[in-house]
């Protein structure tokens, strides 16, 4: 049985969805228990079966956009439904955690409550993005390390490619490193290193640099950066998904054909655009932590809360944490900072 | 008189457009001359009105993709229509050059025949880019510059600024930073001193940091990184736009409303992934050459090519470089190295 913290209190439709979410993952996931974190009365009210579901009260929500998400998740400890349950992980009441609640408090509450993995020295945030082919790809570091030194970047790397290959099931992923061209040689003195290193290692197929105008149509299945370029990387997807939407829109007061266009494309465009928004990285996993946090979209509901919950779920029983845990260990003579 | 140098061999429909778009500037532009650089020949069978255009035959042509464009811009020196345009800047016969020739070649054949003007440290490549909103954006350095001191992105900054007001007509124009986060003390300590030394100048309006999910619906009217980070966003959105363009066409075969809707909306998308792609930085001008250099787009037709010299007329005659020539005299002290 796999223990799955479930912070019921954050995100946009909590605790109503996650709840559902919860419910509906017990009854399609036979190798699952899910522990509620939230406000007992209120998960009460949509609770209609607790097989194989505890309920731990933790009843205060840390807002979006909070200020301050370090000292929110200090502050609030004790009573706050995702702080408890990212805590359940450290205390091996659970094996992982999803959370729909605000991006900037989990990830500063992982680092406090839950901390790093031994040896594995700088944790990466990694979202799966859409692509034109259909095919996930997981970029990252979508933010925490603006900068980092290239071995650190290799145990990334070899992270997601675990994470490719046993969670998304991509045979041999292969990683390609994000760069302003495409030839050896191009970009920053630290971008050669991370090429060089790359290159040489036999952990994982290395295609070589690729450009961000491929970003939606990658020759490669993880696209990796420092914390600052792939950050960089995500926001400007956002916003150019944002803005042509808003160009689409502005054509409803063209042309009558082009109204009826945009009319009609408008769906799907808004549906990539929620897909690519930053504050939504659904099922963004944080690689390199002591054991697995999936952050759920905030306007999650319910099918998409029980799929972070899935995916923890797949997580836990492909063993990716171990079959990282085991790679570190063989690297012997590394000293955890 | 202003005197425009134009690379009429460059792009893909080169010479035709080219000559036809220079004649359409002499008819609408009373205070410019051209010199037509290119193969002597195949000039005559398009000019059919010689009104204040010269020629000088140059008939060698770099080719798009061009591998090594410092060999090709330094073997090819007296031959290349591109070479010997931007080779006139530097001998004073001409105030600026238009060419919609291999964008590498062009840039590299800037450093090595015109080179930068006195006192400014670093060059910076300004694609104005489209918005939401329909005012222009000018986006820099969007390559070049990998790395730079904190100075000399204010020297870049200063130039943008007098280039939105004097040529874009933009009033007062406002600087934003390209960051991870919009508060003050986000991103790298390169960004965090840049972002000092912008907050206490009086060379321009600073906003602040801004996040690239605003990038086509920004606050400001520059937005400015290093060379890298730029360049990524750059090709960020193009590879985004390029992405949904074909996502809506994979609607195509999917539901018949969606397959409409893309239908009717695909032109203006194309539209818009031109605008945007890299190669096409359609009217880039390069910022601290001797003298300016215009980025005319590759596919550029009469009526595209005819804006590009316009352009140039316009950086001529609003007396940008001198502008700025004065300001950089002013800064006694500085050296050049």
């Amino acid at each position: 049985m796999y223990r799955i913290a479930v912070d019921a209190m954050g995100g946009d439709y909590a605790p109503k969805e996650q709840i559902q979410g919860a419910m509906l993952a017990i009854k399609n996931i036979p190798d699952i228990e899910i522990i509620l974190y939230g406000d007992k009365e209120k998960i009460k009210e949509y609770l209609t079966n607790d097989e194989r579901i505890k309920i731990v009260h933790a009843p205060f929500v840390i807002p979006m956009g909070e200020h301050d998400p370090i000292h929110a998740i200090k502050a609030n400890k004790e009573t706050s439904s995702m702080a408890r349950a990212l805590a359940s992980l450290r205390s091996d009441e659970a094996d992982a955690v999803v959370s729909s609640g605000a991006t900037q408090a989990l990830i500063a509450g992982a680092h406090i409550l839950v901390r790093r993995m031994k040896g594995f020295k700088r944790t990466a945030i990694a979202p799966v993005i859409p692509s034109v082919s259909g095919k996930p790809t997981i970029l990252l570091d979508a933010g925490g390390n603006l900068t980092i030194r290239p071995e650190y970047m290799l145990q990334q790397a070899y992270f997601a490619k675990i994470y490719a290959q046993e969670v998304l099931h991509i045979e041999d992923p292969v990683v390609g490193l994000i760069n302003i061209g495409t030839e050896e040689g191009k970009g920053r003195e630290f971008d050669n290193e991370v090429y060089q290193l790359f290159k040489e290692t036999d952990l994982f197929k290395f295609y070589g640099n690729i450009e961000p105008k491929v970003c939606l149509d990658p020759p490669c299945d993880i696209m990796i950066s420092d914390g600052f370029t792939a950050n960089i990387v995500m926001k400007t997807i956002e916003g150019t998904a944002k803005g042509m939407g808003k160009i689409l829109k502005a054509n409803l007061t063209s042309s009558f054909i082009g109204k009826i266009g945009a009319l009609l494309a408008k769906k799907n465009l808004d549906k990539f655009k929620t897909a690519m928004s930053a504050e939504e990285i659904g099922g963004a996993v944080i690689f390199g932590l002591y054991k697995p946090v999936i952050k759920a979209q905030g306007a999650s509901k319910v099918y998409g809360f029980y799929n972070g919950i899935r995916q923890a779920a797949n997580i836990c029983r492909a063993g990716v944490w171990d079959k990282v845990s085991d790679y570190l260990e063989s690297q012997k003579g590394d000293e955890d900072e």
